[in-house]
């Protein structure tokens, strides 16, 4: 939870993907740490574009860049021998490496080899603390919000990020609590919950939000879904953890079907609230359901507050997309806040 | 998975424990693997036997063994200071050392120093295979069976190995699947679930009961309990990557508490039949629970039967204590296997 010392400003790398949610790292980077990122740098392969400037490492390293920023998380995490020609190429300009895959950049060859030769860091912010505990369940002093999802990649760390913006702009107490890569970098700190041995996933979400004054807020990013096939682990011990007062449900518009899955639909919101309060009341029996963060990228203006209005009336429950704030954004700010004194 | 050529028979260490619970490697060993354990071992401050014979490591050594194992595994599953000097003994008389905690022995300078200076092996079983897939949730062939709980440590094990047993009387292939460091030690291979990195750990699971014959079932080793403030995300990733067609609930009369936390009542047994099929249906449609697997160790005989015969009919399942046998037994096991030809 230490600042993490990260080397500032990046460039951001997209390797050669072509799928817009594996590259959520370089979108929550751009949107969140604008002024820390010099520009992106992709393979030709490569079809996602972050709109920040295109830049070669050397390009990058004149204009002040410290590192670059592996920007894209395939699943499993693991670092493409595609990408190394150009993750040498920018240790030879002087640049750093931070990654958040699952595998050590020192643990590739021809990287460990070049930051050696060349005294650049290799730093890794998936590798979580040694000595973790076994999650205790005791109450904890403070109060907590945990984003949980009817899937992955549809919202929950911005919404966390917009929810604590928006509670400090209120004067309430708040800390963001990072679970994840891209939390992290933006943060500066947290914990990368999914890499965490699972014996002690929820004793990690109980150090992430530890005891803290009666109205002081930790905001915690959620990691995945209690409804997923291959991550529903990582979501129920972050659930039981982390011992949230109030869940914010968030979900996709057209989200039909579970990311990289065959054969799995998205839980419809109903049920993703009502099975997720089951389980949190495991570990808090006055968790409520403030509303839904409905992520409505994929919609213009006027059908997002259409469909943000009408899952409203149906869930009886704020609906707000945190990217478009608005009356809905302030009517799920004060459903977060509503009963607590600040 | 593979046979792990463990250095055979064991001499039993029980530690400083006071805690039955916590030795439930030694009494396992002692149950299903009694012709490869030499003798027990303890230190002074323990009050726990298995009741096989008593033995230094030098004893134990002229007799036979070829290794010692540690038979506790207290929470968090540390190798003790004060067990350090009876672990080097062992090595000094001959004997290898078999550990389950997730503390690697070779962490431990005196057993590292010790095993190079003496040429004996330090061998980890809780140590999972690298390269573990993350999850899919294909659907994959042949039957699967889960014992899950309402709690850990009240009889999982036993009844996977009893119903294992008991689909082989009766002519069912049927495989034993290991998932903790105890019945990785009684079967020779598994895999140790909780000691995996929580991204992968429904990808664990699946590796654990790959694609079988139609007929064939695995019989995996349940984990925890979903209701478990602690290990939740262990026992939901395993249910998930296991999919199971069965589950079997496992509790224990009297266990009204969850094991070393306060505050935490186990849930009824029909709450948590309901809420472990509510999530097992995410990965397999037609899932269901055959019965109730009722550890009655607290018990009599007349005592055990009248709460077995009170428990069925609650829940209108059969309800059984692997441990007693007997006709409720043989109920348990035909419900597991109805509607599945063999």
């Amino acid at each position: 939870m230490t600042n993490l010392g990260l080397p500032q400003p990046y460039l951001l790398f997209l390797g050669d993907t072509t799928c817009v949610p594996d590259a959520k790292t370089a979108f929550g980077l751009r949107d969140w740490a604008r002024e820390r990122c010099i520009g992106e740098y992709a393979l030709p392969a490569s079809t996602v574009t972050t709109g920040l400037p295109l830049l070669t490492p050397a390009q990058a390293r004149a204009k002040g860049a410290r590192s670059l920023v592996i920007g894209v998380a395939p699943v499993g995490g693991v670092i493409a021998a595609a990408w190394v020609p150009a993750l040498v190429e920018a240790l030879e300009v002087g640049l750093d490496l931070v990654s958040g895959m699952h595998t050590k950049l020192e643990d590739v060859p021809q990287l460990s080899s070049a930051a050696a030769r060349l005294g650049r860091r290799l730093i890794n912010i998936r590798q979580p603390p040694t000595n973790l505990p076994v999650g205790t369940g005791r109450k904890r002093s403070g109060k907590r919000l945990l984003t949980v999802g009817t899937d992955c990649a549809l919202g929950k760390k911005y919404t966390a990020l917009t929810l604590t913006r928006e509670f400090k702009k209120r004067g309430v107490d708040a800390d963001f609590r990072a679970t994840g890569q891209t939390g992290i970098l933006i943060a500066g700190g947290g914990l990368p919950i999914d890499s965490v041995v699972v014996d002690f996933v929820a004793g990690a979400a109980e150090t992430l939000s530890p005891d803290a004054a009666p109205n002081h807020w930790d905001v915690v990013e959620g990691q995945g879904s209690v409804f997923h096939p291959s991550y529903s682990g990582v979501s129920l011990g972050l659930l039981h953890g982390t011992q949230p007062d109030v869940i914010v449900m968030c979900h996709e518009v057209g989200r039909e079907w579970v990311l990289d899955l065959e054969d799995y639909p998205t839980p419809s919101v109903p049920e993703a609230i009502e099975l997720t309060l089951t389980l949190a009341r495991r570990t808090n029996r006055q968790v409520r359901c403030a509303g839904l963060s409905l992520n409505t990228s994929m919609l213009d203006e006027a059908q997002a507050r259409t469909i943000l209005a009408e899952y409203s009336g149906q869930l009886h429950l704020p609906v707000a997309d945190p990217l478009r704030g608005g009356p809905e954004l302030d009517r799920l700010v004060e459903a977060c806040l509503s009963g607590c004194p600040t």
